[in-house]
């Protein structure tokens, strides 16, 4: 059984998402595709390797198949995963491979699981794997479309979006420094998540793409000042705006992703996204 | 009879405080020297040239001298100028040749105003120009030191600040930008202002020189978010940042000045200031 689920984007608001702000998250159509089949044994194949039940190679699927047990006791499974979502880019490719994988345990093992099980299991499985989560990524991943969260009002988002990858990062490491940072100046940091949190309610209601651009280049200076740009992004975010676009960090920053809006033309070397409102789904296999 | 009077520097808070918020400003010894000698004719000679009264080359001098009609009518004066303070770069190079004019004027004359009297004479010579003035500028070249506005409270600074010229810019232009900004997106900008106003208080009582650089990082990132940076300042800032300095726009933005703290060393091409405790003076002949 094939089952997969979207990566995301988070358009504005993330950091300040975590201190109870608003923020404004799609699924985008890079999906994270797994494959299952019942077995005596445990073989997980990616492109992190061939292991069995690993949770150092493959923590979230290895935590997926672990509480899946609670749902259905199985002897072993072969899963293979095959993604499109780079992987610690602030795209959510390890809540997608996760909402996949319990996905197709599902459906090949028929235990009927509702949508809200299976996202409620994938944010065990992060809270397994991470400590901690916000949900925000496994209910994307399973309900795909875009939301305002904490709300988890839906938003209807028509604008594609040119994506810049930047090179990996470590989100944990951010929002540990934002939380410092938070620590060290209460005052100034609680104002700009305040003026994310009125950016991100401007941006769910606005349809003027040069608006959007305007609130996009605010999100990324807020997000400047809240420590997780570097020389890099900021340099190649100058760059992009000498060439006419504007851009911002999606996800934690400090690397990861840079997202701005499909106009006319796309800047060299970016990749083109839409919202997607496919959410877990099995696939033709 | 030669007066002088100080540039100074925003050190934190710009365009927050024309609406009201805080702001932390120091005269710096880069000093305007004005010469007044006694004529029957008006000559005001500066690098901008040789003209008579002339209220498009040299406004703030020509009105200044209008200004000083109002406490003793004069047949003329020759008036020359000799700054060391870069001309539209955000360094208070008006208010100083304004200061240092009328503190000249009152020598010559025997007027014996005030420095009270000198600051409202140059405030006004200011709106005669510009058409409104915050009076920060004329009130830290008259008094020199650094202050608080708009409490008018005295801090005591002692660090050495680096500034990097890039170029003139049009204050009323960016002034106008911002206000348009804020009548897009009022709870927005408000936020980053209270933001900025908070900053001002941390930065005052602040006396390690790493807390102080961040709160010029951040306060960078505010003014890039209420769109007074530019792609050039943006490189130019993480390109410090990448040689171990963190710098801030000093006044307007759109180009003006950066500056950064002084430390080991210095970024190349870089001019060193310190705050000036001297106000207007009388110099020496």
């Amino acid at each position: 059984m094939i089952a997969s689920a979207p990566g995301k984007i988070i358009l504005f608001g993330e950091h300040a998402v975590v201190y109870g702000k608003r923020a404004l998250v799609a699924a985008v159509n890079l999906r994270c595709r797994v494959e299952v089949k019942k077995s005596q044994n445990y073989l997980i194949s990616s492109p992190l390797g061939k292991t069995g039940l690993d949770f150092k190679v493959h923590p979230y699927i290895s935590f997926a198949i672990r509480r899946f047990h609670e749902v259905k006791k199985i002897e072993g499974v072969e899963v293979k995963v095959d993604s499109d979502i780079p992987i610690a880019s602030g795209l959510g490719s390890s809540a997608a491979v996760a909402v996949a994988t319990i996905k197709a345990l599902d459906a090949e093992f028929e235990t009927s699981l509702s949508d809200r099980d299976i996202f409620e299991m994938a944010k065990q499985v992060e809270i397994d794997v991470q400590g901690t989560s916000s949900g925000i990524d496994p209910f994307v991943a399973t309900y795909g479309g875009a939301w305002i969260f904490p709300e988890r009002k839906k938003v209807d988002i028509k604008q594609k979006f040119f994506l810049i990858n930047l090179g990996q990062k470590s989100t944990a490491k951010m929002v540990s420094a934002v939380c410092q940072l938070r620590s060290k100046y209460p005052e100034i940091i609680d104002k700009i998540f305040d003026a994310i949190d009125f950016l991100v309610c401007e941006a769910a209601r606005c349809n003027d793409l040069e608006k959007l651009e305007e609130l996009i280049s605010i999100n990324q200076s807020l997000l400047r000042a809240i420590g997780v740009s570097t020389p890099e992004i900021d340099e190649k975010i100058a760059k992009l705006e000498r060439e006419g676009f504007k851009a911002k960090i999606t996800g934690a920053g400090g690397g990861g992703c840079i997202y701005g809006i499909v106009k006319d033309r796309i800047p060299e070397g970016s990749l083109v996204v839409e919202v997607s409102y496919d959410g877990a789904k099995i696939e033709d296999s």
